[in-house]
């Protein structure tokens, strides 16, 4: 860190296999490397209904309501959360990891009624235990996390959506860290508004928010709309709900924003809407199952290799996501030591762990651009030696070769 | 609009000079196709650190905390404001033009009880009418914006921050289309809360949204600090004031994650930070004070040019913003047909106009990468053109003329 400030950005060449963000697939960068359009320009506002397209089939919906939000993953959460709870609204939030803390805490600045339904770090939810917290709170609005990182765990979402329209009630769910990787079948979920990222299985950097909207959510959420007074026309009618807390995740001012009708809000951010554009013709080109079998077969070699050092993977295998993997430091091995040897030595990240789990877990992805074999095997090989140079028994080469045999 | 969806990105060329978002400069393009470092990374918060050291400069101050915001401009403004305005918080809004209308807008949802100083779009507020509406409404916080693109006006800021500070009023001011073109003078001002974006004078794309904050607002805003639950220890204490209503814009948290504790709040936008530490080099390497000598040549020389084609221009020349400049749509003239033959025959992009102005003047600006001699020339000529095809009696030659001899 000695060298002057301020020579051109030249970050060293990491192999980031945490729990995002990874190295962004290098067409993405380069996308990002296109000059600006004006934001109304005929040619800007074709790529911004391209991406609509785009991202209707990564989300594998037919909502029209499919764009971009311009900010993190989590500036997706809110505009969703935000434009979907009313103050004092019941909502029910399942929390079994820190993300799903996040939708709680979030929510609670909106002024929502919250319950929960907690489960220990770790574990997911059934359909019966979301029908009886459902049953008993009866909320306006449901919120969840498919893949929460902080546990490695995957919440299964068939039937939710149905479920929770049988009961009236607005479903959201956070797919941040599995769009791209895992499935998200949004209408066969039937959850009414889902968001996610780019930096995860995408394969992008992050910084623009993949959003897609059911129409009786795009219903409910229209019926909040205020047009701005500076740009307001005899033409545009307000809702008869309740504003939306915040004018730049008001999810109205956004769509009239990405409809026909083009109504100034903010100016999108161009180059990560190209970023996100080519993201998402990258997973297409790969076609979305032949990604997904990737992913899987990329963590099923890590988790064999892993095995293969005595490692002992967290949590439950019937519900692990297939793009991150966690697994339990060993006693008397200091994690920091050797995440920092992977990085100083091998050049590679993996992750740490919040909460409960900090301390206690690595957490290492397996995610896009990096889901793949090399990427796989040189991260084992590495972890092999970190953990022997500090000091733990494992049987040498026995990781790299159990994971190899995974592959046909 | 007729090509198989979904090639390489490939924008067609534009002049933007247009109000913004304009021309990157290419090596701002470029930055972005570094990729990815671990948020955590030393090499990563290195360059974070640099970034808040370059912002710094831009903004003439020596606040501590000058860092980024993760969205376009807008979004620094609802961070500046919600974290300064409490629910029910007396709020002065000065609003001179589009853009003071979102600041009233956003307070609005927040809760605020504004009080507005409202003046004809296209003038601007003396010190002494500021004054006197502090001393009517002793408001909490006063809320500006220094350069409305809507207008074209700038607003004098000398001596409001210490006006503000004698009110023990807490000051935020809005320089999106003003960074890196006029001078902020932060720490001269006196000014809280001030926050910008790339897009405008700054040579970058929209998306990232530099803020800069005096220890006075920091320690304000400290005092409304609340940890998230999923990444909460012992050593973290809440605020006593009322929390801040959103988690996205929440300034405390940010605070805490570009500060040395790196507690986690969103995932750093890895391009956009090389985007705004690239555009911030440039700035520097120039130097502010040629910048803005720069700025006042190109738009000293637009406006003879402009006059030399007997075209009025809109608003007042002591108080005129040295990088747009609104003009009079000539009367039976398309403004919008103007506007398309500029595009379509020659390139370029001239801006339309807002509100009480919308098809009544058009805003051209000279901004960042774009605020040279050549570009401002092709403008006029092109300009020309369009105006003599659609009939206006426009003596030839006489632009590029007028504007050429402003130049030594």
């Amino acid at each position: 860190m000695s060298r002057p400030p301020f020579l051109q950005i030249d970050p060293p060449q990491r192999l980031l296999m945490g729990p995002g963000p990874i190295n962004a697939h290098p067409r993405v960068l380069r996308a990002m490397s296109a000059d600006m359009l004006g934001q109304f320009d005929p040619e800007m506002t074709f790529y911004m209904n391209e991406t609509m397209a785009l991202y209707r089939q990564v989300f594998m919906t037919e909502n029209r309501w499919t764009f971009l939000v311009d900010g993190t993953a989590r500036a997706g959460i809110e505009a969703a959360l935000a434009s979907l709870i009313e103050p004092g609204a019941l909502t029910l939030i399942l929390r079994t990891g820190r993300f799903g803390l996040l939708l709680s805490e979030i929510a609670e600045r909106l002024g929502a009624d919250i319950r929960v339904l907690d489960l220990p770090w770790g574990e997911t939810a059934t359909p019966d235990q979301i029908e009886e917290a459902i049953k008993q709170h009866r909320p306006r609005v449901f919120a969840c996390i498919h893949g929460d990182t902080s546990t490695t765990m995957a919440q299964p979402l068939d039937g939710i959506g149905e479920l929770c329209r049988r009961y009236d009630v607005l479903s959201y769910a956070d797919v941040t860290a599995t769009l791209g990787g895992m499935p998200v079948r949004t209408d066969q979920w039937g959850i009414d508004v889902i968001s996610g990222g780019l930096q995860k299985c995408m394969g992008g950097p992050p910084g623009s928010a993949p959003i897609t909207i059911s129409d009786r959510a795009a219903d409910f959420i229209m019926s909040r709309r205020h047009v701005e007074a500076g740009i307001r026309s005899s033409s545009q009618t307000d809702g008869s709900r309740i504003r939306i807390a915040s004018n730049y995740f008001d999810l109205a001012m956004i769509m009239d924003y990405w409809s026909e009708k083009r109504l100034n809000h903010h100016t999108e951010a161009t180059s990560m809407l190209y970023a996100a554009r080519e993201a998402a013709c990258i997973v297409l080109e790969e076609g979305l199952e032949n990604r997904f079998a990737r992913h899987t077969q990329a963590s099923t070699a890590l988790i064999a290799g892993l095995r293969a050092m005595n490692l002992e993977i967290f949590g439950q295998d019937a519900h692990r996501m297939t793009n991150v993997t966690g697994l339990w430091i060993p006693e008397n091995i200091n994690g920091e030591a050797v995440r920092t040897r992977m990085r100083e030595d091998f050049g590679i990240e993996i992750g740490t762990a919040f909460g409960p789990l900090a301390g206690r877990i690595w957490r290492i992805g397996t995610m896009g651009y990096n889901a793949v074999k090399h990427k796989v095997l040189l991260t084992l090989g590495a972890l092999e030696a970190a953990l022997a140079a500090e000091g733990y028994p494992v049987p040498r080469g026995a990781a790299v070769d159990a994971a190899l045999a995974c592959w046909p």
